[in-house]
């Protein structure tokens, strides 16, 4: 039996969402879930403030050990269409939302706690459409590498998966030949960071 | 002899900038330059609205070949002191200039021209006080892999140098024991990027 921990779930009510709720429920952790529309708490962290309210809310459910997040919302289209709003939608859905996730968190997680973000295979493979997502998956990245060295021993990473078999009749046109993975091996890379020792990582799940 | 090309240098009065304007002359070119305060154009590119200005002042100097940025204004401080304010002007000074410079000058530049970006070590290797740094440079690599695939057969590639030997004295107590190189090497692979055939690289100099 594994310790049990109390983690926030962020895009709790979202496909990647639901099956993490799953798996980490299924470890025997307490999740309190947070949504735009639905979960045990109503925020959008897409807006640094509410983030702030959000962490003052959920400090009646008790201390947290981990926070987690399955949310990031982007535009997709073609690169020339993409604007300046465009790109700062990106920027504040996926990027801020999650990096201010952590910084303000630093002070609402236990001393050994985890962070774990959403991140994506456009980091590194881009798909047509997808300028936005590739440039905010890579800004993750790169976030979570420089903040483990600063504030462990509390630990951060991101699970990058690529298309959910779960999602291939959505979205599948868009990842033509690509493998798509089932939810439950992306929601395990969540369980490997909150459970265990790593920080810094990127964990890919493809 | 190469052919000459016309090049819009951006950020041509900084450190990098005035490394890469001495390379690009030394091959030939012709360098037109850009800068906040100095330069043959005056624009600050952290404003979208300002590139757009940009090159319609740049059609003056004739048609343009490449494009290419060696200016990134991006916050230094401890994590906790980064606020959502800091990150905006990471994301705007580095990343949103870079990337506009890209989809606006799609119009502007040849139709095998080229765009070169600057990002950074820190987008693999942190160090303290980094993350908006860090985050800014991951950002602009995925966006160059992700905006290959979609301008060719015009080209975009980044340039990632570590810290330079001519910058030791300001900054190197911040790069313990991490190797610096000189200007001239990181110059020379922005030459590569302007005149040979690949796209969607990340030119690693360190």
């Amino acid at each position: 039996m594994t310790n049990q921990q109390h983690i926030l779930l962020v895009g709790a009510g979202g496909t990647l969402g639901t099956g993490v709720h799953r798996a980490l429920t299924a470890r025997g952790h307490k999740v309190t879930t947070v949504g735009r529309s639905s979960g045990d708490l109503r925020f959008d962290v897409s807006d640094p403030e509410q983030i702030t309210a959000l962490y003052e809310a959920a400090s009646a459910y008790g201390p947290l050990n981990a926070v987690v997040g399955a949310a990031g919302d982007v535009p997709y289209a073609p690169l020339p269409e993409l604007g300046p709003d465009a790109w700062r939608s990106a920027f504040a859905g996926k990027v801020l939302s999650q990096v201010e996730l952590v910084r303000q968190g630093l002070d609402h997680v236990s001393e050994r706690g985890s962070f774990t973000l959403i991140t994506g295979v456009l980091a590194e493979q881009p798909i047509r459409t997808g300028a936005a997502a590739s440039l905010a998956n890579g800004a993750v990245e790169s976030f979570v590498r420089a903040a483990a060295v600063e504030i462990a021993p509390r630990r951060v990473n991101a699970v990058s998966p690529t298309i959910f078999t779960e999602s291939l009749d959505a979205y599948g046109a868009f990842f033509p030949g690509m493998e798509s993975v089932p939810l439950e091996r992306v929601a395990q890379a969540y369980v490997r960071s909150v459970e265990g020792p790593q920080t810094g990582q990127v964990y890919q799940v493809v």
